[in-house]
This record gives structure tokens, sequence and C-alpha cells, in this order.
């Protein structure tokens, strides 16, 4: 049984601003808590129903477990149709101090992504193409927000997150950086090599200018048709195929 | 101003059922309906708040409009933020009899596809790789749901959509079958050549067992790391670029 300040806390972490004051986020379904049991993260709490434990999870670290009834399970759940199993699970400090080892691999650098399905399904896309790390502008959509996890079907327990001023990063890094722009490179024709960063533009503006300077490489999708433009994510995921794809023979 | 069965029969049409019964189906904001006015859709009437009509519209066409308030605009709009125009717009006549060309192109079809964000992803992306057939399963979601006409941001006035039983269709087509599987031929060694159609599967369940028969080319999109599937658009968009996208030098 939930008291009322518990479920208080639970729904309240829907919102941003009170993932940031707790320092946690919930995630929903067996299958999606299993990924992060198995990871780095640290888990809160486990709430399932009653006589509805858990059992198939391989617990590598101590979990509490608190047994709730369907009706307050149906509270502190986002979904329609809730999972029998919800979890709260630790923000992780953003290491933005601690440099991430970008060298010799790609990664994605994400500049203001508004909208979390588009982000749930970057993050998932990240993780099929082996890319580990997605950087993030910092108003960017928050990675820990309920769409975006629920989005990332699990992914989002194997790749790192970071949020940070990427006009600061970009001129600190000593690696290709693509970006996705028109007027670029046709990308069917542009050698990636074998590392560096991609950068993906806001929904509706794009890359902002100040970031498009630091842009070494300007790489375009080619349209054949008519479409005015192609949805973010599904631009990343041909961006991530290009460069990450093509190394799998 | 709107009747009280006007706006009864315009809300109607979120359904699909009442689509089918009254022909017709909604587009919402200027830039969409602008799309479908210079297609081959037959607009039936646009409503418009007052003393903003749209004057944008290069009419090839004769067209009802309709002044409407705000507050009857809000009432027939299925948006959160409804723009200041709606139209509504026939649904065209399936014309499964009609053969349609699919020689010396390359053509989708979907296998039951249920989320509407998905299919109108797929839609646009397609009108963006100039791949103008969308070839549908009878279960999959209904391409005039709102929904589904909104991810398409105004490709599906370009894209011929068609509903159809696959096993009938693929047993009668003398082209190359292209399936999207597990265990298929590595996507990035295929050799698509200059025509085909490219089957995606269900969400969940991917391509039903009578169609995968009829599949004569297995293609796989290899994995690299992690996430256990990709997003059925994202993958669609990769197979696109692949087969189509690469045809442009």
């Amino acid at each position: 049984m939930l008291s009322k300040s518990q479920i208080s806390l639970l729904t309240s972490l829907q919102h941003k601003k009170f993932r940031r004051e707790h320092g946690l986020f919930i995630v929903e379904g067996h299958k999606s808590i299993a990924e992060f049991v198995e990871s780095h993260y640290q888990i809160d709490t486990i709430f399932h129903t009653y006589g509805n434990s858990p059992k198939l999870l391989k617990l590598s670290q101590k979990i509490n477990f608190q047994e709730i009834s369907l009706n307050d399970l149906q509270k502190i759940s986002s979904l329609k149709t809730p999972a029998d199993i919800i979890a709260t699970i630790k923000v992780p400090q953003l290491t933005v101090s601690e440099p991430m080892n970008l060298k010799n691999k790609f990664s994605l650098v994400l500049d203001g992504i508004q909208d979390p399905g588009n982000m749930g399904t970057i993050i998932r896309t990240a993780d099929w193409f082996g890319i580990t790390n997605v950087i993030c502008s910092e108003d960017s959509v928050d990675a820990y927000n309920p769409k975006v996890v629920q989005a990332t079907m699990g992914s989002l327990a194997r790749i790192n997150i970071s949020y940070t001023d990427l006009d600061d990063l970009l001129s600190h890094v000593n690696l290709p950086v693509f970006g996705a722009l028109l007027n670029g490179q046709n990308i069917y024709t542009t050698n990636f090599g074998t590392e560096g960063l991609i950068i993906m533009g806001n929904e509706g503006n794009g890359i902002r200018p100040s970031v498009q300077q630091l842009v070494t490489k300007a790489v375009t999708i080619p349209r054949i048709g008519n479409a005015e433009s192609l949805n973010v994510a599904i631009a990343t995921a041909i961006f991530c195929s290009e460069a990450a794809g093509k190394s799998y023979k």
C-alpha cells in the first residue's frame, strides 16, 4: 500500500523539476526494468502488484521491493495501460567535468531535440548501431521524461546520455564534426572514416548557427521525391546507418 | 457558424467507421491543406476562422469555403493546439481492381502496421525517397486517421495508398519481393537492383508467416549494438535509403 505522500512523490516524477529535486525517474514494465537492473544504473524501488513479484530479474544489486494494489499502480503510472511493475531509478550524476571517451567511435550530438518520441527513438537507434554516447544541448528534452524512457524500449539503460554546452564541447574536441545540413555533401558519397561527432538539429530549426560554425563537414541526405523534410529520428537513423552500420561487414 | 449536425459529422470523422460512411477525412493546417489542394484529391470544404480566409492557396479546383468561430474550430479539431484552418477531403475510391504500376520502381508493402505515428512517418519518408506506392494489408491502420495525416506532414497528398490482400497481391506480381526479416542477407551487401516490393512487418510480430513465404529475398539490418529491435519506421527508412536513396548520385 502506498501512502499519500508516496503517491504524490511518484506522480511528481512525471515533471523534470521533481526528477531533478528527488534525483529519481520512473521506468515501467518488466522488460525495461530488467535492462536497468543489469546496467550501471542504481535502482531505488520496484513497485509490483500483490503476488506478482518479478522473480525473473537477475538481481546483481540490492533493491527495495514494495507490493502495491493495482489501483495504486494505476495512480503512479503514466501509461494508459500500465504494466504490472514500476521502478524508481536514480538519475545518474552528470559527469560533465569527466571527459567522455569520444575517440575511435561515432557519437551523436543532439542540438535542441524537443519531441520525447524522437529523443527516445534516437536513443534506441543509437543502441542498435553500437553508438554509445548521446550528447545533448542543455535545451534538449530531458532523457528521463517518461515518454522518452518508454520510446527507448530499454536502450536508455545502455547509452551514456549527457547534457552540455555544445559550443563549448565542439570548440575543444579534436575530431571530425559532421552536421546534418542542407546543401552539404551527399551522405552516400561521404567518407565518415572511423570516428567523429554527428550533429542533428532541432525539429523545426535544425542546427543553431553558433553550432553550425563548428561543423567541419556538412552532410545532406539527398531528396529524391517531394517531402519537405525528414523526421529528425529518421534522418538520425540514416546517419547512423551510413557512418556506423557500414562498418559491419 | 456550424450547425450541431455539422459539428457532429465533423467530429465523427475521427473514427474510421464514419470516414468510410461519409467518404471524407480531415486535414488541419494551411501547409498540409495546400498540398492536398495541389494534388489529385478532391477538397470538400475548407473551414477557416472569421476574416482569416486562406488567400495563399493556389486554387486549381472549386472549393467550398465556410467561415466559422474559433470555438467551433476547436470543437472539430483533433489537435491540442488547433491550426486556424481545417479541410474535409474526399477519401479516394480504392482502385484495387486497377493494377498499380509497380514496374521499374520500388514500392513499400506494409503488413499490419498499427501505430498511426509510424504509418505517417513511413509515408513522409517514402515521399522523401521518391517511393510513390505504399500498399497496406487490410488490417493496417487507416491512412486517413487524423494522427496519420498529421504525421505525414502533407506527404499523404502525393503518395498512392492502397489496402489489399497481400497474399493475393504477392502471388500475382512478377517482381523481386524483399522482406525485412531476421537472418536475411546483410542489407549493406544486398543488391536491390532497380525495382521491387519492400515488405515491412507489424511492430510486434513482424511479417506474418503466409506473407513471409512469398518473400523472394530476406534482408536484415545488422545489429552492431544491443537494442532488441529497431522501430519499424526507422527500419523502413533504412530500407528506403539503401534501395532508393543510393540511386541518387
